[in-house]
C-alpha cells in the first residue's frame, strides 16, 4: 500500500475544499451576513491539514487500483466532515451527525435532508449546501486528475473508481484531457442553465443555487416548498436541465465533434428517453384527475418524472398524495436512475440494459443451445469483464440494500418509509415516500440510522466498491 | 420443436392428476360427504384428455433443454387449470380466477389462498388443497421420471426444469434412480411426521393435511386462525419439520450413505441452519415484551422464523403485529428461502453464498490485481456457468418483481401491501405484511391482479426460465 500517495492526493482535497469555502465566503460578503469569520475559520482548518498532507510528496507516483479506491472513499469521507464544519460551526445544525448527514447528502448528490425549515439558514449557508452538489456532481476527484501535477502517474484508477456507471471508455487517451473536458462541459452546461434561469426573471441567487442542485443532479432547495413556488418557465427549464444533466457526458463530446452516427447508436440514451417519455405518459394519465387540466398534468409529471430518473430529488409537487401505480413507477425509477458518465445516481440505465440483455442471451442459450450469441450495446460486443461487474454491483447492491433496511427499521418506523428511505439515499435521490416524502425530511430518525443512511448515500455514489475496498482486511493486508 | 413428446409427456401428468384425484374422492366416501361425483367428474375430464394425448407415442424419444422447460411450465399451469375444478363445480369458489389462483397457491407450494373462511369448506376439498401442496413439493415431473420409462433418452432436463436450485447434482448417475430416491425420502419423511402429529393426539385428518403442508412447504391450514389452536407439540413438531424439508434432498441421501463428511462440508446446510439460528435470537429478543415467557417467545419465534425462511407461510401468531424489526427479517427471510434442492422456494441460499462470495472475490481481486481467488462452495470450485446462471437469474428476478409490483398495484392497495404480497408469491411463501398479513387473505385483490400473482408463483416455483422460455417467440422459432 501506498499510503504516501493516497495522504498526499487527501492533502489536494482538502486545499480544494479550502478553496471552495471561498465561495460562501464571499456570499456572505455580499449580503451583509455575519459569517465571513465563520467561513476563514473552515478555510483555516482545511488549508492547515490539506497544506500539512501535501509537504510530503511520495516518491512513488503510480496509483493501483487498491489505493485509487481507498483513497476516493477517504476523500469523500474527508471532504463530508470537513464541509459540515460550517453547519455546525454556525449552530443551525448543532449535531455533529446530522451536519455530516445533510453534507453527504450534498457531495453524494442525494439532496436528502434533515432541516424541516431551510429558510430560517443565512444565504451563504445556503449557497454552501447547494454548492456541495456541484462539487460533488462531477466528482471532486475528476476535477483533480485535470489539474493536481502529479506527473508521470496513471491516475486512470482514481477515474475508474469515481465515475458513475460499469464502463469508462476514455473520452480521448489521456486521462488528464478527459476530466478537463467533462468539467468544462459541466461548467458550460451549468452556466447555460443560470443564464436561462436568470433571463427567466429569478434573482441571481436563485439561480445560482438551483442551477448547482440541477447540475448535480443533487436536489437541495432553498424554499421549504421545493421547487413549487416557482414560475412554469423555471420549472420547464429544469426538468430540462435535469435531463440533459442526466445524459452520458462523453455524448456531449461525440456532439461537439460532430460524430452524430455514435451518439444515435447510443441504446442506453434511447433506453433512458424512452423511460422518461413512458413513465410521463403513464403517470400523467393516471394523476389527470388531480390537475386542471391535461398541459398542467403533463408539467407536474414530466417535472417529478426528470426529476427522480436522474436521481435529482426536486419536488413541484407532493408526490406521495398521487395514487399508488405513480408513486410505485416514480420508486421504480428511482433504482433505474440516469445514464452511466452523468452526475445522477442509480444503478444506471446501462447496467439495467446489460441485465435485461443478458435474460434475452439466456433464454435463446436454452433455445438453442448451439448458438452462440453475445450481449451488444451500442453497436459493440459487451466484454465478459463488464457483464461480471454489473453482476457482482448488482449482489452487493442488493446485499447492502437489505442490511441497510434492516438497520434502519429499528427505529420503527413503517416498511414504506424505511424501504424508500434506504432507496433514496442508495440511489442518490432525497425524497422517498411516506415518512421520507418530498414534504417531509430525514430529521426523526435515529443517529445509528442517519450513519447507515450516510453511508448509503456514499456507497451509492461511490458505486459501493471504493468503500467495500476501504473496509475489507484484505485490501489492507500485504 | 418436437411437439409430439411435449404432448404425450403432458398426457402423463393429467393422467396422474386423474390418479390424484382419487385420494380426495376416497376421503369424501370416508366422511360421507357427498362429492364422490364431483371427483369422479374430475378424474373422468383429466383420465379422458391425458389418455387422448398418451395413445399417440412420439417417434423420436430424446428431449432437449428447450422441451424440458416448454414442458415443465405447460404441465403446472395445465395440472393447475384442471385441480381448480372441484372448487369450482363445487360452488366454494365460484369464480375461476380465483380457484386457479388457489390451486396454482397449492401446486407451487405457496399457500396465499383467497378465501376468507376455509372453514366451510367440506373435507374431502380441504384434502385436495393441502394434498396439491404435496404432490407440488418435489415436482410432478421428478415423479414421473420415478414411475415412468418416458422417454428413451436423458430426461434429466425435465428434472433440471423443475428442481429448485442454480445446480442440479443427480445423486446417482441414472436420473431415473435418483427421481426415485428423491421421492422415497420425500414419502418417508411425510410418513414420520404424520404419525408424530397423529402420536401427539392429533386426528388422522389434520395429521395429514398439516404433513402435506409441512411436506410441501405449502402452509395451506385447515382451520382459519392457521396453526395458532393447536397444541405447543404440534408446534414444535410442525416446526422442526418445516426446517428438514428446507434442507438439500441429496444431503439426506449421504447420511443414508453414512457420507457424513460430506454433509458436514456443506456450506448451504451451515449458512441455513446459522441464518434460522440468528433469526430466531434476534427476533425472539426483539419480541419478548409480547410474550408471557421467554421460552413462548422462542417457540412462536421459531415456528415463524422456520415457516418464513422454509416458504412454507404456516402461521401461529399474527407477526403482522410484530415490532418493525422482526416483521423486516421475517420479509428478508422471504427472499433468502431454504436450500436449493429442497421443496421450498425462494431465492435459495446457496444462491446468496454464491452471490456473497463472488462480491468477496471481487473485493480481493481490486486489492490484489494478480490474484487469481475462484468462488468455492462446499470444498469445491463453483463453475463459470453456474454462476451465470445465478446472475441471470437475479436479474431475471428482480426485473420480474418490478412489473408485477407495477401491475398490481394499480388496485390501489398501500405499498407495503403490494411489496410484500409479489415477495410472498414469487418465493412461494404464502403471507406477507399489511393487507396480506397471516389474518387477511388475497380475496380483495383484482382479476388482473390475481392473475399476475398466479404468474408470479408459478415463475418463482420453477425458478423463472420454464416460463420465460415458454412465452419467448426465440424457443418457437425453427
Amino acid at each position: 500500500m501506498n499510503y504516501r500517495i493516497i495522504l498526499h492526493t487527501l492533502g489536494w482535497v482538502l486545499n480544494l475544499e479550502a478553496l471552495a469555502f471561498l465561495l460562501p465566503l464571499v456570499c456572505a460578503a455580499v449580503y451583509g451576513e455575519p459569517y465571513i469569520p465563520l467561513f476563514a475559520v473552515c478555510i483555516g482548518v482545511c488549508a492547515f491539514f490539506g497544506i500539512l498532507l501535501t509537504l510530503r510528496v511520495p516518491k512513488k507516483k503510480t496509483m493501483y487500483s487498491k489505493e485509487g479506491f481507498i483513497t476516493v472513499a477517504l476523500a469523500w469521507i474527508v471532504m463530508s466532515i470537513m464541509g459540515a464544519l460550517p453547519f455546525v460551526l454556525s449552530g443551525f445544525i448543532p449535531s455533529f451527525v446530522d451536519a455530516l448527514f445533510e453534507t453527504v447528502s450534498g457531495f453524494t448528490t442525494t439532496g436528502a435532508s434533515i432541516l424541516s425549515d431551510v429558510e430560517v439558514l443565512p444565504k451563504c449557508l445556503l449557497f454552501w449546501r447547494s454548492f456541495t452538489h456541484w462539487i460533488g456532481g462531477m466528482g471532486v476527484l475528476v476535477f483533480l486528475v485535470a489539474i493536481l501535477p502529479l506527473a508521470g502517474g496513471d491516475n486512470l484508477f482514481l477515474i475508474k473508481a469515481e465515475s458513475p456507471g460499469p464502463s469508462v471508455s476514455k473520452l480521448v487517451p489521456k486521462v488528464k484531457t478527459t476530466a478537463t473536458l467533462l468539467y468544462r462541459m459541466y461548467f458550460a452546461l451549468t452556466l447555460l442553465e443560470i443564464l436561462l434561469l436568470y433571463a427567466g426573471g429569478l434573482d441571481m441567487f436563485s439561480s445560482l443555487t438551483i442551477s448547482f442542485g440541477t447540475a448535480g443532479t443533487g436536489g437541495f432547495s432553498i424554499k421549504n416548498s421545493g421547487l413549487a413556488d416557482y414560475s412554469p418557465y423555471v420549472q420547464n427549464v429544469v426538468t430540462i436541465f435535469m435531463i440533459i444533466f442526466g445524459v452520458d457526458f462523453s455524448l456531449y463530446y461525440m456532439l461537439i465533434l460532430r460524430k452524430f452516427k455514435d451518439v444515435a447508436k447510443s441504446d442506453e440514451l434511447r433506453v433512458y428517453l424512452g423511460i422518461i417519455l413512458l413513465a410521463i405518459t403513464f403517470i400523467s394519465f393516471n394523476c389527470r384527475g388531480l390537475f386542471e387540466s391535461a398541459a398542467t398534468a403533463i408539467r407536474y409529471t414530466a417535472f417529478q418524472v426528470a426529476s427522480i430518473m436522474t436521481t435529482t430529488g426536486f419536488a413541484t409537487a407532493d408526490y406521495d398524495k398521487w395514487p399508488e401505480l405513480s408513486k410505485t413507477m416514480l420508486v421504480t425509477l428511482m433504482f433505474i436512475g440516469a445514464c452511466a458518465g452523468s452526475t445522477a445516481g442509480g444503478i444506471k440505465v446501462s447496467r439495467i440494459v446489460i441485465l435485461v440483455k443478458s435474460i434475452f442471451k439466456e433464454v435463446k442459450l436454452v433455445s438453442h443451445p448451439k448458438s452462440t450469441h453475445k450481449v451488444m450495446m451500442n453497436g459493440r460486443v459487451v466484454e465478459h469483464d463488464v457483464i461480471r461487474a454489473v453482476n457482482v454491483y448488482m449482489a452487493a447492491y442488493m446485499l447492502i440494500f437489505a442490511v441497510s433496511l434492516m438497520l434502519i427499521c429499528i427505529d420503527g418506523k413503517d416498511f414504506t418509509t424505511n424501504f424508500t428511505a434506504v432507496a433514496s439515499t442508495m440511489n442518490n435521490v432525497g425524497p422517498g415516500l411516506a415518512g421520507v416524502g418530498p414534504t417531509r425530511n430525514f430529521g426523526e430518525f435515529s443517529t445509528l440510522s442517519k450513519l447507515v443512511l450516510s453511508a448509503d448515500m456514499l456507497i451509492g455514489r461511490l458505486e459501493i466498491f471504493p468503500i467495500l475496498v476501504l473496509i475489507s482486511p484484505y485490501a489492507w493486508r500485504k
